[in-house]
Order: structure tokens, then sequence, then C-alpha cells
């Protein structure tokens, strides 16, 4: 017997609705492509997505056509997030960042029948045109360009297409587990793999997102997604603000502490979230320019493991507290976000800032396991280490294109190497294949990187495991010095003294000017271990 | 084309697997039916809803066989809702005052299989045990007890249920628009009707009473659910709470101020959810004593419009924010919450006071309109009044057992009679059948029993229109007065000059000891009516 209540699909195109309703003169600040900042609200995106929705309708494109995106945080990315799934058509958001054949390849893998572009990528699209047999429409985001036009046959301009368009358009209805959006995963070995939510996955990973123990926008927030658009849909946030009617900062190209740190205190931003590395950007400004960050109450940290310093720089220098998180574009992406239970409230100082160093807890709807090589279930004691499992109302199920599933036993192989506790919090210890084995023995690269990048006089470190004669493998750290110290490598390894196993302190401090980071921020240690591979044995 | 993403039906079971997993430990305060406290946690009712899911499934019921429950808040109904729908049953909570006959209506619409009883209704039910025909066993919350078992033939205990069942019993999978749960509305006119929830729907009202604007339970929160689980689930709570791991303090059948007060303060109540007229009890004793309720940061007030002096009261002197909800037994029951946009921080204290005294804006996943007479809808100005409409995933579509909808061109028709800001506030104006039309014009009951109770000496009030020769009906007050004070009639109708139109002061002023109320602590106004109908004629 069934319930007597309402049946009414869970699409993305009832956020933008929700939000134009009950949020439409609600702020949303964007930062252009070309320099300069425009002001539009819910309101004003709801019916320029209504527009490009209609006008996409028109073009004769197949069902679940994708769109490919290649842009910054901006309102017009915003407007295609929604205009392109609320229509029915499948947002594909790409890393501008990504090579040339890299864009073709998944261009092409994807069939992407749209292209929208930033002006500043024309010359890349115009040169990979012919390699792209079966798109379609090229959109440049923007009013008409002649020089533009001159480029690519055919170009289309954004605003013009909008002009096309009926803001009074209605969107379609149909079943919400109908694909909404695709994000490919740079992954370590092999082409990118398509991750191809859905609408119900999405609108579920909104609401999750917007329970107080994981993100919690609220209609009172300014949040400014410093996470781009083009990496797991900045975290869900469009959708999580849109959700909740929160105002929006989006910061377009330019990711320096300074430019973050204007935007916060222009703009009175209560919530920033990205990556590390981005933070040390602007924890780096804020000081040097004495800002104070008032406004900001809360920062979201992921993409990779938040070193303890930061936290405590954050709470002590600024009152902001970090909500560290964990995540993958396999999981839409949230899996788990670190807060404190009722019981921690009697923890001592020490004990709660070490509570907040671990990545968390899952939020309803995500459930976490570890395993042993063999797949069998190992304790969640706070100690053992193993294989990472999810599973998940927004976790995938296959790679796009792919038929034979990514699951081993209906759970998701995350590739991370983690531990759990009784409360179920995880703390990450490496990603499998990051791990330092030596002789036999696993060190954390990640507790090594905390721990270098706890050093006042460091700026930033990597941990990499290095060929070594007897150990098979040793750890090293290759770290950037902070600006206007000169600390020597003894002095770096000193300061692992008694914080960590003897065995565990790495051999070797090397100091270069910047880290290879990738397009969403990452220390890309592939490259450091090419180059430095030799460096014990050589 | 449809995603790549994990399908898993959004079922009740999954949230006490979630408040297990996660808050195992999180604790449970329980008053007991004969007096006394008991502690379990999460985890204990987590276990007890799986003996007794797995206990049922043994009784070879019908697939959602209906399970009836007369009970208070307390740890085995919430086991009770959680095992029984857990295990594919329906959990049908029953409002223990009702009258005897209307009980053996409500059991025989609904085919209750199972009856779970406190004690203390024990004599009612052998007395209705004839009258029962399709009812197959009678469950007493409780152990063993001689006495008991003699009033009732094959009377069944449920501490000895749980005994047979199986603490690790595994929830059955099935389609998540099963029915879960159904209550009865108490109806103006003809029989109760029943509302049948989904799995779907209570899950999906759960994420949404979890969201900052909404409700927002918290891990760190202890919550005092006043509001009935016999009523509309409590709102929602257990499942509300289970999603996000709050601690709950189940008060059981006491529900005077001073019981509530010493439940506040042993247990560091966070969070209070409860009609007003129970608030005036617990702010009287609260004042008498000198309590100061200093754990409480918010309380949910619903059921009936909140009187503006209650805001007051509950912020100015106890720094409690108070967030003025509305919903129906037909929206399971969550239809808006007020809190505050950003834009509003900028108002002064008065217009932030006036903002918080309407019912405020839907969350994400309810859509409010308003129409006139023929259905026509009606502008969103603040103004114009006209009947609420309501639609969303989690409002009735039709009645309990009857075809026909209960739909009016895809919305449900609340009622109510309201306003509707351009922000999308409500404003409740009155119950279609409450409004008091004196010689054609509308006056709003609930703003004349707003203004009377915001007179210090009164301490509760309800607004009637009686019949009047010439103006067909006009308001009369029937109010409390507050304990030591003797306000007379000229004093309270003097109280409304100039806050309201000289025609709509009431004509008169009627003084009682206490007003009727029904079950959920709503003012009996059809028995108001009744006695006082002739006062202008008689």
């Amino acid at each position: 017997m069934l319930g007597q209540m309402m049946q009414k699909p869970l699409l993305i195109s009832t956020l933008i609705d929700h939000a134009d309703t009950y949020h439409g003169e609600t702020a949303i600040i964007s930062v252009n492509t070309a320099g300069g900042t425009e002001e539009t609200s819910w309101g004003g995106v709801a019916a320029n997505a209504r527009r490009l929705g209609s006008a996409l309708s028109r073009l004769g494109l197949d069902p679940q056509a994708r769109c490919g995106t290649i842009a910054w945080n901006n309102r017009r990315h915003l407007e295609i997030y929604f205009g392109t799934s609320g229509a029915g058509f499948v947002c594909h958001t790409i890393n501008p960042r990504l090579h040339p054949e890299q864009l073709a390849y998944i261009i092409n893998h994807a069939s992407d029948q749209v292209l929208f572009l930033e002006p500043t990528f024309l010359p890349i699209a115009a040169k990979l045109r012919e390699h792209l047999p079966k798109l379609q429409h090229i959109v440049l985001m923007g009013p008409r360009d002649a020089a533009a036009a001159a480029q690519v046959e055919g170009l289309i301009f954004y605003d013009e297409l909008l002009d096309t368009g009926d803001a009074g358009f209605e969107w379609p209805q149909f079943d919400e587990n109908t694909a909404s959006s695709l994000c490919y995963t740079s992954g370590t070995t092999g082409n990118p793999k398509g991750v191809l939510y859905s609408h119900r996955s999405t609108v579920l990973h909104a609401f999750a997102s917007n329970t107080l123990d994981c993100v919690g926008y609220s209609a009172r927030d300014v949040v400014l997604p410093v996470v781009p658009m083009f990496h797991v849909n900045a975290w869900g946030s469009p959708y999580g603000c849109a959700m909740s009617g929160a105002r929006m900062v989006l910061p377009g190209p330019g990711l320096d502490g300074e430019s973050l740190v204007n935007l916060i205190e222009k703009w009175g931003v209560t919530l920033a979230m990205g990556v590390p590395t981005i933070w040390l950007g602007l924890l780096g400004h804020a000081k040097k320019s004495g800002a104070t960050l008032n406004s900001l109450t809360r920062t979201v940290i992921g993409g990779s493991a938040c070193p303890p310093s930061m936290i405590d720089t954050f709470r002590d220098d600024y009152g902001v507290e970090t909500i560290h998180a964990w995540g993958m574009t396999e999981m839409s992406p949230l899996g788990s976000t670190n807060m404190p239970l009722a019981k921690h409230a009697g923890l001592s100082d020490e004990d709660q800032r070490r509570l907040r160093e671990n990545q968390g807890r899952p939020p309803f709807g995500v459930e976490l396991k570890i395993v042993d090589d063999a797949g069998n279930d190992l304790p969640h004691d706070g100690t053992t280490q193993g294989d990472l499992m999810v599973r998940g109302h927004w976790v995938l199920d296959s790679y796009f294109l792919i038929e034979e599933t990514a699951l081993e036993n209906g759970w998701f192989n995350t590739g991370d190497v983690a531990t759990l506790d009784s409360d179920g919090y995880l703390t990450i210890r490496d990603r499998s294949k990051d791990i330092i084995k030596s002789g036999g023995e696993w060190i954390s690269s990640v507790e090594l990187e905390n721990i270098a990048m706890g050093h006042p006089e460091i700026a930033n470190a990597a941990a990499i495991g290095v060929t070594h004669p007897k150990w098979d493998e040793r750890p090293v750290i290759v770290a950037v010095r902070a600006e206007g110290f000169e600390p020597d490598e003894d002095q770096v390894l000193g300061w692992f003294d008694g914080k960590i196993a003897k065995w565990q302190i790495p051999d070797k401090v090397i100091f270069v000017d910047a880290l290879p980071l990738g397009a969403t921020g990452k220390v890309l240690k592939r490259e450091l271990k090419e180059q430095f591979d030799d460096v014990l044995t050589g």
C-alpha cells in the first residue's frame, strides 16, 4: 500500500524556482572575466536561466544533450547551471586548465553539442574546433564581439542567445533520475572519466549540504565559493544556496589572496569555501594588509587535508570557524564535514582543537566503512586503517558511458586509506597511491605535511616517497619557505622531533620557490616524485 | 538518459540506522507514564526498534498493517515509530483525548491490527475491545502486569514482545512511496479523516526541517518536543532529530508549566516545540519560580497563531528566539517558519519585532499561494487576503481510503485565509470558518486575540463572532484574567483603542476561569460560540 501524498519529482528547476519566488531580490555578485563587478539577483539569474532554457530548447538538440562549459565562477555560469539542467539538458563543466588534447578528449567523449566559453578561452576553442566533430554550437559568454566572431565561424553570443529566449518559459517535467550534469575526474591513470549526476542526486545532496552540521547555508549568509564551478559543481554550492536563498559572491578568475580579501571585506562574505592552498594565499595577504575579515564566520575547507595550523590561524586570529570537509567528484562531492557533537562541549581547548583536525562525520544520506585488502569490514576504533568505502544517494554507480559498475559489493572504493572512530569521525590517512611505504611500514604523507606546515617559517609543504636502496621508499619534504624567513634543513627536520616516530621523520628537506599545483589547487605530487625520485640515490 | 548514480530508497529505517551508527551514544531522556525518568540513547532506541520490527514481522500481520498507538511522548513510543514503519508497517498515532466513540471509529476505519497502549489507557481499551473486530493484538507499553493481564484477554506486554525480537534484524527494502504512518485530523465536520504519509514524504520533510531557516536541529541540540507524538508525529521531530543526531527529552504526560521548566533546567534543553497555550503555562511558572531557562536558545511555536507578546517575553526576559511556524496534519506538518532574510538586518528593533510576528516563509519543497472564491490567483502584496493553497513533496494528495483527490487543480486548500508578501512571508488572517463577518466586512479574530493577550493583565483570550441583530455578527472577547489581577471590561476594551479600527473593536468582554482546550491545546471556539452566541441578543 502506497502513501497518499503528492508525487512531485526532485528537479533542479524547482531549486531555481524556489530561489526566484522566495529570494528573488537577494543579491548575486559576479566578478566579470574582463574585470569589474556586476550585481544581479536570484530573480535575475532565474529569468536568464529560463531564457537560456527556452533558447536551447529551440536549437533542436538531443534530449539530455551535453552542454559543455569552460568558465569561471560568475553569474552567466550560474545561469547556465540552471538553464541547461532545468530544460532537460546536461550541464557539463570542464576544467579550463586542462591540456588542449585532454579538453578535446573530454568534449568528444561527452559528445557535447553546445560549448559555453569565456572570451579568454576563445583562442583554444578556435584551435580545437576542427577536432570536435560532434559539437554544434559554440556560445561565447558575453555580448557580441566582432573580433571574436571573425575567429570562429557561426559563433553565438550568450547575451544575444538569451534575447531569443522567453523569460516566461515553463520548465519541462520529467523523471527525477534523469541526467542533469556531468563532471570528469582528473584521474591518475588513463583517460579522464565522467560522473553523470541526476536531478534526484543533486537535490538530495543540496538538502544534505543545507543541514546544520554539514555546510548549513542560510538566507542570511553571503557565500563565496572559491572552489571553481568547473570542479564538482563548486561543491554543490549553487544548488545549496538556491535552496536556502543565500547571497552568492562569484569571484571570477582572480583567486589570489588580495582579490579574495577584497571581496570578503567589500561584500560582507560570511561563508567561504575552497582548498587549503587558496587559503594560504588569503591568510598571507590578510596578515600583510592587516585585513580583519570581520564578516567571515566560517570557511569550508576541503579538496585536500587541511593543515591544523590553518584551522588555528582562522580561529585564533580571525574568529573564523573552519569546517573541515571531505568529498570526491564521485560523491557530488560531500562525504563528511567536521562538526562537534554535544558530548564534546566539555573537552579541553586542546582536545577540541584535535577533534576539529579530522574530516568529520557524514551527513544523513552517506555511509562510510573501511575494509582490508580482501574486502572484509574493519573496526571503527579510530586506529585501524583500511580502504575507505562509501555509498549513498549522491554517490556514483558507474562512470559515464561505462556499463560496468564502479562498485565493489555495492560500495564505491574511494582510493583513500582512512580510520573511522566509534562516533563515525573520519581521518584520511592517505590516498592509497600516495602512501609512503618504508620497509613495509606505512607512513602518512598527510601527517608529515601537517607537521611541516605547522612550522612558522614554512609556507607550504608536500611529503613524497622517493626511492631508497634499503627501505624501498623514504619520505622527503618539498617545502616553500615563508616570506622573509630562511629556515634550513636541520631546523625543519628538528621540528619533527617528538611529534612523530623517529623512523617516520623524513630523510631530507628540499626547498623550492613554489609547489606545482593542479587546476583545482591540489599539489601535483606526481611531478614532484618524477623530479626528486633520485634525491637519495642519485 | 538517466544519471549514473546509486539508487537507494528514502526509507524511515535509514534515519534510525544513521542515528544508530553516528549518534549511538547520544542520550534520549524519557519521562515514564507512571512517573520517574529513564535515560536511553539513539543506539538503544535503534536496537529496540529492530527488536520490535522483527517481533511484529513474526506476528503474521498484513503488509503495511496499521499499528495504532495511544501514547504519550516517551522512548517506547519513539521505538514504535521506527520499529513499525521500518519493518514495513504503518505507525498510526491516535489522540488519547478523543471521545471513546471517536477512538473506536478511527481504529476501525484504519483497520488497526495492533494497538499499542499506555497502561493509563487500558480501561478504555478493555471497554472498547468488543467494538474493534479487526484488532488482533493489544500491546501494553510496559513490563508484564498481572492486574492488566486480567483485564484484557490475550494482552501482550511491550517489554516481553521485544524479548522475542532480534536486535540484529535487517530492515526490509521496499518502494520509498510505501505508506509509513497515519494520522487522523480532528475535522470540524463529519468523521475524522486520515492522512497517510509515505517513507519518501517523511524523509524529505525531515530534510526540510533540518535546514537552517526551518527548525535546523543539530547534533549539539537537546530537543524537547512538547507537541505530542500523537499530533502529526510531533511535527516530525523524531525523524528530524534522528537525521541530525540531536538529543531528545520526551516529556511524558505532564505538560504543565512546572514539569516543563524542570525538564528544561535539568537536561539543558536548547530547543523546545509546542503550541502557544503550553508556553503560557511554562512562562507563568518560570516567572513565579524565577527560573532562568538558561540553556534554551529557541522555541518553535505553532498549532495556532503565536501572540506577539509571547515572542517578546521569550526574547526580552529569557533570551530565547521564537521560531513562529505554521503547518497542518495534511502537510506533515511543516508549511512555513519565520526566520529573517539578510536584508532585514538593518531594520529597527520595532520592525524586526513586527517581522517575526507572521508565520514566515516555506522551506524548499513547499509552495504557497492565495486565491479568490473562483480559484483565481491573488497578488502576493502583503495586503490582499485569499484562501491559502499549498502543494509540495509532503502535502497530501487524498485522504486515507478516499479515492477522490483532496486537491483543487493540484493544490490543497488549507481552509486558512491569509496574505502573502512579495518575499513569501505568510500571515494567517483566520481560519475560513473562524472569520468574523460584521456587516459584510471581515474582522480578524487572530488580530483581536493578539491585542487582548498583549494586555498585561490578561492570561489568555479568544475572539469569537456572535449573532447580532443589525450586523449579523459582532466580535466578542472571552478572556482569562492573569493571576492576581482583576481588569474589568472597560479596561480591556479601552486597550483596543488606537490599535485597530473603531468598528473592529469587540462589543463585549466575557471573563472565564479557563478556555476550553482541545486535545492539542487549541481553543475550542465552537464550544465558546455555542455557549455565548446569544450574549448580544439574549
